[in-house]
């Protein structure tokens, strides 16, 4: 089952890059919520291509329609069906490479899974533009958090070898979030965001690529929320990150390097301070048990270098099983993760509020 | 919803360390098929605290009794029931800290999700002994896998700051896997093997505690199993690791390593010989857009060292609101890596038998 | 969670009679097979107001437009998206009676729960619009089920006080069923088809509205299909009939008769003839222990009369808290019953196909 | 997938009727509810076997052992496991009837559906034995919503061609509902509760079996409840029902009938009364569009004859394909209606729980 996701709240997606059009059908979100389009819009440009510099120069509207389960600019209770019609494909680009299986691409194990019935045109279902709906239903989840006053927000941590400052585990806070979500190129130190950038530029004029790492917080959310063993906040945050196309690693907290520290450097003490509750370090990420303890949610997620490349690469041609050179044509993103801070964020706002939901109830949210 | 999993293989775990017992129920596995006890005892015991220098002293029988769904030999198509009985509890020992929150369990997290009721002795539900119900449940699904040759094997890749050799990620085979997992301390080398023991010592020695990583292969998987977007082998491997306490971070292939690669150095480059498509590299762990290549599955899984130590730590006492000193009394593993390489195999053996259930149906297996 | 259905199929159906249109999304459909677009428009025409004298003179066009999934005449293994826009509403109509809770409507629950956010223009999302989706996924169905032989079909089994014949449950065949589903008013009895249609007429005139019964048959079914226990295949057929805006009742076989026999005569006798097991009877409906024993499957179905009528009712005035007196006005089917055919149908067959997939996995399918 | 069931609240249940014994897990109960054992076990023996002369003479003593998710008398949160042991079977009573199909039985459905590796002895996973795991998940559910004056009861409304009165649709009340739970043969008419038992002992002297009907009630439930499709309180509680051993009908309201009334006569005229919203009649069963309107929700159950019978009955013999005569023996319930009433009870109030929480949350539990 490819495109259906949730426990509470129910993601459905659908489409392909080059055909009619792309989308989700979200079910159970809760009757009598306004949706705020304004900031369903500012999200849906974050994952637009930028700065045509170190993005592909593609135009892709992505203006979503948004069909059921809206009236009188609230939210019915009945399932959100939203649509976006693909517009700027160049669908031709793709017959000649027909049955040439890009490397890193999903074209080879997309033909053997579907017998060679799929859509291969712009990799098909298989496509990144397949996020923009789950960014449409990520900015709705936002909202509902925001009310709430949890905020998730990223920074670019890594491009290639070049690295920004990490958040501060313990204290990193809404506004410093909020902040940096605004920043055009989203990093802490803007001198090393200059670096990843031309970095990026380098990588384009080379016919090349490159990959990264997204620091992502969550902050404000209250202790509680999260389930032992298949429901672990880890668990369904890191389901979600790696359906996004491209994504090869997720750890919390200090992940992997907590590997390297003893453990009585690794338990995060807790204190009581004027009856709050709370740890001294956050190498756990904010979250003990598959269950958040109150501190900031912390996680990184990597991303491979977009496998589209102009560079001249050895594959296999399908329709005379031969080894072949081939370069890929066409307007590609030398690097993807600048356009992938939203996607990362939006399907963590979707795991996170179903968690809430089936702990809280929806009379939480109304 | 804490305890149920799966698709078409649905899982439903339940116990906590100091009841009467814990266990699984398995539904969805076909009819016909015989189970191989001395198998399942087998990694059982790989399970259990083994060399008593590096591990717990408790003794764990760890005992199965199959109440359901085993008639003459056989699977009778029926859900599988699998008790064990807790025998060898001090309960005692809890009483006394019950109100004392442990950094880094899910103490503190638990009374606040279950409202005080949570059973808090060793842990109650959130125990580590909850996964002998999932090797359990995994060594049936490592059965149905080996029939059709897909054999899964771990090696422990790192304890703290002392790595062992990887795996070739090319060429890592059925042979070298299964040996590997005879071995008594499962590494590449020996000798790092053995410094590595020696730190566990050491650590044990300091009252203080070491974690890892496990480097895990399927081989000999078809293409073509796994879907795009919410069921990628990624996503469902993964949130099945993350389910296991104490992981923390999740990477496929080059994992986090890939991020610093250019495009054109990640790409696994496919080519065919003799009619079989292969890749040159296998940067991307065997999976393309969330499906099987057909190369080896490969992945890494972070565990922080265990929480449990006897050094004094800080933390706060709940039955006073009050910020104390203790040390943690009893018989706990020094760092649980050697005994969870099975965990993460039966883990990740129920998620792709799941998978390919899915793809192929019961008739694919019997 | 009101829009999603299915293990193996999943469903996700959404829209409003009012909106912009109605659809569904179809999740986990075989690669490769062939859509026979005829067939899909022949079932919906079954569904759309026919005969104006017995139904409603709205004309409901309900073109489907496949916006996914569905590539070079093949379906891609990927979501299909089917969308049907609306066109022919006449909102304003409702705008008068938005606080007039309708009788035997959904006005007033789904009022109180959706907290007054629903949109209540012409049922909302309780519309009996929403059944075309149902449909084209319904004939998608039909059609791989089809190609295994296996037929539904249905036939009016009373409409009011007004009995048709019953099919012969033992021998019922796939020709008769195809015979009765191309009549106009699919009846086994043409005579008591007449009687049915004046009484429809009549019902018209009197501004009033009148239910029955649908019996279905499903023939030609292997035995071995379907689950004990709570995926027997009378709970999944019930679970979709009971989804039908207007069913209020659903019975196997003899069915509520079945109580009124002696265990000697209602135990369906098994015999053996040229290597083939039957019945000697088909008290049970083709179906023991919640799976097919290879005898057709049989079913009826309850409808009530439309709620929709014109004579003057009694009701409450939300705006007012007030007993107040009205009457619909509008364009309504005096009786539902011969539209619902094909839903009921429809329904059945996508309940049937899903637990065939369980069973036999895609690959039965291809 | 046989055994595993819900949404919000997970029921898993294992077992076979001969096997070491049979149980239930049972997954999101709230965290801090008291459970009333008294009471589990009172419901228990409504289950058991009765009055001798009516029931079969087998001693079922169905002792329930807690295994899990129970601690300080309280629910802790986690999963709650109930096993049964099984204790009176003489399985050697099936030995030499192991090929002999039973007609009205799952034996060849059984055969066909495992390939012959179904545990045969007593229906094995198929025996109506499964029940009570499930009353005692039901006995938990109906604690819970009796805090809310939830009160679900049922009488028997006919054996064979023997009715009872019916309950009064519109004014049924919890008292009225308590005091007929509390007779040893539940019907409203105790006159026609002695012809009903007649008629059972008749039955078993003639070694043939009788099948009846139970009505039930659910009063007190806010308006509110259930989902429009796909999971309307008639599509879940039909569901549960339809897995009940022998049920082969349910209807809503007036059900059937309904489908004779004319739309003037079966639609629930609305009136406000001192503030109140309530109907005048009650055929739609307290639901408008798969929703609760605050009326009593009531529900038929049409229950077959059971299908073992000591008369001589013709069927095949698998391991000769050949057609005999056989007579089944032991010791069976010749109507297995009075024991039903509560398992009709208890998975109604399973379903209804799960539909309130997905609507409230667990807070409202609490």
């Amino acid at each position: 089952m490819s495109g259906v996701w949730g426990n509470r709240l129910k993601l459905s997606i659908f489409g392909e890059s080059h055909g009619k059009g792309i989308g989700v059908v979200i079910d159970g979100l809760p009757a009598g919520i306004e949706l705020d389009l304004d900031f369903i819009n500012k999200e849906m440009k974050r994952r637009a291509p930028g700065n045509k510099r170190i993005s592909t120069s593609r135009k892709e509207k992505d203006e979503f329609n948004i069909i059921s389960g809206y009236f009188n600019n609230k939210a019915t209770g009945s399932p959100i069906c939203c649509m976006i019609e693909n517009t700027n494909q160049k669908s031709k680009d793709y017959e000649s490479i027909r049955y040439i299986m890009r490397p890193g691409h999903a074209d080879y194990t997309g033909n053997i899974k579907y017998l060679g019935a799929n859509d291969y045109r712009g990799g098909g279902h298989f496509s990144g533009r397949l996020t923009a709906p789950l960014v449409f239903a990520g900015a709705i989840a936002k909202q509902i958090l925001l009310k709430k006053k949890i905020v998730i927000g990223s920074h670019i941590k890594s491009i290639g070898n070049i690295n920004d400052d990490t958040f501060n585990l313990t204290n990193i806070g809404s506004k410093e979030l909020e902040e940096i979500i605004k920043k055009e190129f989203p990093v802490i130190d803007d001198y090393k965001g200059r670096e990843m950038k031309e970095a990026i530029i380098k990588a384009k004029e080379d016919k090349d690529s490159l990959g990264g790492v997204i620091e992502t917080a969550i902050v404000n959310l209250q202790a509680g929320v999260g389930e032992p063993f298949f429901d672990s906040i880890e668990s369904n945050i890191a389901h979600m990150l790696f359906s996004i196309p491209g994504v090869k690693g997720v750890e919390f907290g200090k992940g992997f390097d907590i590997t390297k520290m003893k453990g009585s450097e690794a338990n995060d003490k807790f204190y009581i301070e004027k009856g709050n509750i709370k740890t001294d370090t956050n190498n756990n990420g904010g979250i003990n048990g598959g269950i958040s303890n109150g501190m900031p949610i912390i996680f990184n997620t990597a991303f491979k270098p977009t496998p589209s490349i102009g560079k001249k690469q050895r594959t296999v041609d399908l329709s005379k099983d031969e080894n072949i050179e081939f370069s890929i044509k066409g307007r590609h993103d030398p690097c993807i993760v600048p356009r992938a801070l939203v996607v990362v964020e939006s399907v963590s706002a979707i795991a996170l509020l179903d968690l809430i939901i089936e702990r809280n109830g929806m009379s939480w949210i109304v």
